[in-house]
């Protein structure tokens, strides 16, 4: 089963994304400050989860938004608090995504990636399903951090331990509840088989938390010593 | 002064680099290994040292290599050791190039870049040096190296601790002789800079050991756990 129909998971999930959180004060404002202007675009979310970037897009001028999730549940929270005309959503298979071809502007997937086993063929499908020249923007946990999930912070946050980092493949952690399965690439994996699938690199980021994150949520400063997250943009060739 | 040039810094660095080093068995194979052809090209070394590479380029068909490094002992000990009729080596510093204009096939620099300062200004000169459609092909310090000097393996060589990941900018330590001073980028910033001034990314690389290497030099087993180098192959857009 997805983690993400886990009924403890979810709740739990849900629990932390409603507070101040890695995602509102870091990961989205970075993805949203390389996306561009989406007026009049085509796009697909993979991993939507419960919708809110995707409606966020549209109020932003976004044409259409499809947006897919492997949870049942994540997707009938979307449906219910992110409706909108020109957002379709779908419970459906990242790894397996049976869409049009030639279809988006822009692809637009967020931490979704580190969950998939299959790097390279999820590349293919996404370049079929692209326009030519279309977007891929992407974020994911970063190989720092897939790396190890004994991976640790000092107590005092100030210096990180870990260690795996040229062993690729699965990973069995626990966040929320035991057995959560990601998968580990290298930084030069990632960016390598972009270009081996007709990729072209645009922007690599690895976000910072900002002076007002850092209020919200002070521990939020351990970024400055190891960064969480890994955000690549690149166009279709 | 530059370190290379201090006498107990370069006894120390020689001696290391005659016995078995984390150089002739993973980095130097590994940039070979991406350089293709190198039959009738015109090549730019630099930090070129005491030339082992640059007469090798030569030996494997180069038209013409100039090596430069900042070192006048490394200069000296290349034309000793490692002359070929068409090489040619230069006390230049990395900084400071002033040769021709689109005037080298290859630029190629192997662990050089950490001591450079202005990364950006750099690339811009070395992409006025290049031919159209030429290759940079550099490595340098991991950026998981470079964020801390204090970083160390624990005793056991199965994990690593480090810190200041986000910390851009200069790094005073110890290798050989006190301060050593080298430069942290962080790997976005590395990839984004080389896009920004117009190089095309086609290779990135985090070398591993061979089971060979391990053989001859057991403790680079621990590269596994955290890689030493990061090697970025690109062309001139």
């Amino acid at each position: 089963m997805n983690i993400y129909d886990n009924e403890e998971f979810f709740t739990s999930y849900i629990a932390l994304r409603n507070g101040q959180n890695y995602n509102d004060l870091l990961e989205t404002p970075a993805m949203l400050s390389l996306i561009g202007d989406v007026k009049g675009k085509d796009i697909l979310d993979i991993g939507c989860g419960f919708g809110k970037t995707d409606s966020m897009l549209i109020d932003m001028g976004a044409s259409s938004v499809i947006g897919i999730d492997k949870s049942e549940k994540m997707i009938r929270k979307a449906m219910a608090e992110n409706s909108r005309d020109r957002i379709e959503y779908m419970v459906m298979d990242a790894e397996d995504i049976t869409l049009p071809s030639n279809a988006f502007d822009i692809v637009y997937s967020s931490l979704c990636f580190h969950y998939i086993e299959d790097y390279s063929s999820l590349l293919r499908n996404i370049h079929r399903m692209l326009k030519s020249g279309g977007m891929l923007l992407f974020s994911q946990e970063h190989p720092i951090t897939t790396a190890d999930y004994d991976g640790s912070f000092s107590s005092d946050n100030r210096s990180y331990t870990f260690s795996s980092y040229q062993k690729e493949g699965r990973r069995c952690s626990t966040w929320f509840v035991d057995g959560v399965i990601t998968y580990h690439r290298t930084f030069s994996t990632i960016l390598t088989e972009l270009v081996q699938n007709h990729f072209n690199i645009n922007t690599v980021l690895e976000p910072k938390p900002t002076e007002n994150a850092i209020k919200e949520l002070p521990r939020i400063i351990r970024e400055y010593e190891k960064p969480s997250f890994l955000i690549l943009k690149s166009y279709k060739i």
